[in-house]
């Protein structure tokens, strides 16, 4: 069933069905470990010719010095900055990154991440697209022993590194800001509910209304969509025909932010005295537009090299020593003439 | 020094000194080819165990599926756009698409080549970096019949198909606009000069003054230099001080015509009265910034479409029967507020 050199301590947990880590201990003659365990899994492992990191060293013979990064789009500013902190780690360490684009899609992401093992990338770099829901695809890919770190949109129930902000409290201070100048009338525009970090947005925004006592009313949400600036304006048009009389709007991301201001301005709304506006990702262009938006900055850049730092240090790791790891990049909201009058 | 099966009509061509198409002919016994000639094309083949489609044969038999693309940066809106044109005509095909950008380095435009043949990508298709002079990276692609299509960023020394812009022309028209809404001061904001695309542009500048009579004036011409909004605020702000009193501005880019914008704003001249200002590309936010900037539209979707079919009538064919094609993408010039007041 097995073939020789190919057996993992993951494959012997599974067969035993208990963890990795036991396994792990058990081969080494940790004193934690029954003698029962011990015994099944030295036995097993050879029954199936288990060699200790068979996985890592082929990996490290067959590397093929590449990075594979899959994410949803490419022309969004946050992802190619992402793109551009992993590349400078990268390419200082002898790798090379390539890039798949899912355009935000679950099939294409299946294929593009069966592409990338296929060309025998050393590991994936992964934020997933917004209609996955299941996750066998990376799942098969780690049982192969290709490391895989999700990024920004990761995946709960897979055992690997992640790197994200803090979605939760950025929107809470997002909101909170808008608070703070007086608006209590605050809409959001959501992005999929399918995505954690925008469920977490949600939350944010609902978190921060309710500290402050101000009631959630659903005559003042509506879903992104598509996110280009002619439906987001139409969403936003459609909102505020509503006559929940929003005098803030929090926008799940910048892109959407413009769309919305583009409704705004339409309607001859004075930004900020009558509509405060915060957008999320501090995109190149939030402070070229006017007025300023005010947004969560969240450094992509900073995320790709800390995305490709954990994807280096865990390829030099035996498959036994490895602990997946969830690392935090700090974000800011960022002050301009959206929200506050210069 | 050659292996069998893998000589193909280029080898002997250049064993010869004689262009393929001559080989092709000769060993098709064309009546066109002189007697010695073919003598001399079918000995060496005999020699070479030349085995006609060899290459074709053995690339059909192997492809991967996969098309990479080597673009200069990601974040440019251009290119995330003809990277969807790709991927629209490619994902339908059955082909996935891997992505690699260069950052504008003649460095990683080698490396990020050799690692896609690595992968065993069925071809490439390019847009060379604004540093590369030597072309012989690619040479060595397409002598190991792997094809490659260059799209608006071309090299002219190989024969491969290309897709480009009539760069020249949508420059002349873009200048020509100018001098329709009454300005005659027009500075010119050029790309890097080592690229045939900045150098038709200005061209097609100089030639649009010309053919009105206005004289050409090196105060009033700078080069873009990095393509961040600040530094090319900077670059325009030190032109302006030069006194050569332009009343318009023809920006190589539409990121580049935001940074000049900036310039503008902050010393209130007024746009398009006093400043009138067209860019090129189209992005997305050209329409979105007040004033909108009057750009060159170049379908970059378009173009990446026609690039990914020209790709795929190229793999279906032999080798011999491969005629390299220049196609031009129709350009236009899109008038808003930054050249006529609405």
């Amino acid at each position: 069933m097995y073939k020789t050199g190919q057996v993992t301590i993951k494959d012997i947990a599974k067969a035993l069905d208990i963890s990795p880590s036991t396994v792990s201990r058990a081969l080494k003659d940790h004193p934690d470990i029954s003698p029962s365990t011990k015994k099944a899994v030295n036995d097993l492992a050879e029954e199936l010719k288990y060699e200790p990191n068979a996985i890592a060293l082929s990996l490290r013979s067959n590397e093929t010095k590449t990075i594979g990064v899959i994410i949803p789009e490419i022309v969004h500013f946050f992802f190619s900055t992402v793109i551009s902190g992993i590349e400078d780690v990268a390419y200082q360490q002898g790798y090379n990154v390539i890039v798949s684009q899912t355009n935000e899609t679950y099939e294409r992401e299946v294929s593009d991440t069966k592409a990338m093992a296929a060309h025998r990338v050393d590991g994936l770099l992964v934020s997933v697209s917004k209609e996955t829901k299941d996750f066998s695809h990376f799942k098969e890919l780690l049982e192969r022993g290709i490391p895989i770190v999700f990024f920004d949109r990761i995946c709960e129930e897979l055992k690997t590194h992640r790197i994200v902000i803090d979605d939760f409290q950025s929107a809470f201070s997002a909101v909170e800001h808008l608070i703070s100048t007086g608006k209590r009338r605050i809409a959001h525009i959501y992005g999929d509910q399918n995505l954690l970090i925008c469920r977490q947005r949600f939350d944010g925004y609902k978190a921060a209304l309710e500290k402050h006592n101000i009631p959630y009313d659903e005559s003042l949400v509506a879903l992104a969509g598509d996110h280009d600036f002619d439906s987001v304006k139409s969403i936003t048009s459609a909102m505020l025909d509503k006559g929940g009389n929003p005098n803030g709007i929090f926008a799940h991301n910048d892109m959407v932010a413009y769309g919305a201001m583009l409704a705004i301005k339409e309607r001859n709304i004075a930004i900020p005295d009558e509509m405060g506006i915060v957008g999320f990702s501090n995109w190149n262009f939030s402070s070229l537009i006017q007025p300023g938006l005010s947004s969560i900055s969240q450094s992509g850049f900073e995320m790709g090299q800390e995305a490709a730092k954990m994807f280096i240090e865990q390829v030099q790791l035996k498959e036994e020593e490895f602990v997946p790891t969830t690392r935090v990049i700090p974000s800011k909201l960022i002050i301009r003439e959206s929200t506050v009058r210069h």
